[in-house]
């Protein structure tokens, strides 16, 4: 509805130089020659900054799961918790890294089934069965 | 707090032949011989039961992605919404169809950086960068 | 996986006379000779006893919509936020209302295919029509 | 604070046959000559369209309860879980089925509530009654 | 995406003497000549809108705690649930109250870090430690 | 429902260093003599076990804002998203700092009323007051 976000945006030109560090550090990681927006206007905390980038660069890397089925995740959750900004940020991010609109339409499919299953269980009350927590 | 679901649980044995026809297949389709509690409480009204498990079904199949990254994202979402029983049965499905315990930890780790990130943008309200919906 | 509230219960016999008098209203009202445990631990904050009892005896009284039609709309809420207490105890206030079991299937089955088209749109971003906020 | 899907909207003029099949069925149900932009960005997944559509049309139906009060359980999540698109679109729906402002202002003062109530037992977390899992 | 309210806006001028008596307190109580949009969508329905600003009074007056923490766990609750509004209105009202931008920042990263590990407790279940629930 | 965690509780016996060492700073920064269940979870993922007390150490420090007021707004979120056991440890840690019943009632009342309004604004979707967003 209105597009003045909370805080305003620091602009590289105006950032510390801790802020600019992150920035620096962003853009060299992407291979791009821009921040987004999150960035901006995480960056009046510059420790929140740092520590968030970092942890998502960690998160995100290669490790057992890829980076695209790590991003698709990203995707689905964001969608449940109703995140606009983040709905487009992890879209363009997958992207990127190749997802299809097929795989896309796959990820919103099952986000959308475990959203209702969720709710059946939850209202419904099933035990969790032994088999379950079996060792 | 309490193990009596909130409906009582359709066993086999005296379930109406619409019910047992779709435990059939969800046995069938699973190579199983049991029919998990989720199933058994929604078979109070079959029709919801029949159309739920044909969705699953269908959703989960292989397609644009591959069965086991369905039931990580499966995995994530419910852990988003607090499901305790989807946490539980779709735990179990994805390490039935090969997910390590190192996939699991990375796939809350995306999880959780995303819940956390879905509400820094959520309360700071970034504008969507023009980047992100350009065609 | 605990059965310990977090703040005790507070039982008619220890109760100061604010709190007894909002007990007794929630019996009268109810044609009941008991108070179930939310209110025994709301009870530690009188006023916050006294708002939240005033307030649901409020909502849920007769008016546009019927006493049923508001409990089950309760069960469909407390399904979607996943709060266990509220599930077992609207849909036991709703089945003293007169619920079947047909129709608390179908609170479900509509409460579970909301769940997931909300996020449907909540991932695709599908722009509001215009036909939808047309005077 | 974009009005961009996230998948292009795939228009009757451009759609393949099994999607049109979908669009002239939902327009036949509901005596309708448009199709509104969820089931437009849905397209893009033919299979996830029919599946949705078929769900939904079977979900709402009259039942054990009546279109109009399903509308208003469907309003009740929508606003639970934020959903913009899905908050306009069946709230349209309810008002096209009969539903009031008096009624609509009362299905929101119920979800209010019941969100309240929820967050109140699910911060102090009194027990089940036993009274409430009773036979 | 749309800037039309669901109901109309009740403005002053066209309120019926009740609704502007809830108008006038909201405005003596905080020093103020407007009344936000907020009071102006539930003011169709005055016995919700009487009972909310009652409400919201009661709750946000000081007490246990000052108001400008109630204001930022206001804040903190919004930005969870993903409430657009509610983040600039109180995000406002925090502000009006002396919350600094170091302050802001600081209610985010506690809400972002309580997103983040309410779900990895929730998808992992560990068991609630003895100490925690010990008298 | 069960009592049975998703991975096992790693024990400080059987874990190797690099647990033990978060192990031991948890106990040293708490002064106390044991760690609680949430990181014997964690510690499957020694990376996401390291980040996240690392995390959760900065972001609960004395800043803008002191450590109780951090825990009661952890408290709410926890809260509001339903996690049960981050209800119960964080309720624990915040009592531990000093957190009165009467100041965790009214946590819960700010909380409470939040998410209601949320939904009152979700539902009815007032324009953002341009007052809100005036530099």
């Amino acid at each position: 509805m209105t597009n003045t976000p909370v805080v305003s945006l620091v602009e590289y030109e105006n950032a510390p130089a801790q802020v600019r560090a992150v920035f620096d550090d962003i853009m060299v990681t992407r291979g791009s020659d821009w921040v987004n927006n999150f960035w901006k206007v995480l960056a009046h905390d510059p420790v929140l900054l740092l520590r968030t980038w970092e942890s998502v660069k960690e998160v995100m890397a290669p490790g057992a799961l890829d980076p695209l089925t790590k991003e698709m995740i990203y995707i689905a959750v964001s969608a449940t918790n109703g995140c606009e900004y983040c709905t487009y940020s992890h879209t363009a991010g997958a992207r990127a890294k190749g997802m299809t609109d097929a795989q896309l339409m796959e990820v919103m499919a099952v986000a959308g089934m475990a959203n209702e299953t969720n709710r059946l269980a939850n209202g419904l009350r099933p035990p969790v069965d032994v088999q379950f927590t079996d060792g």
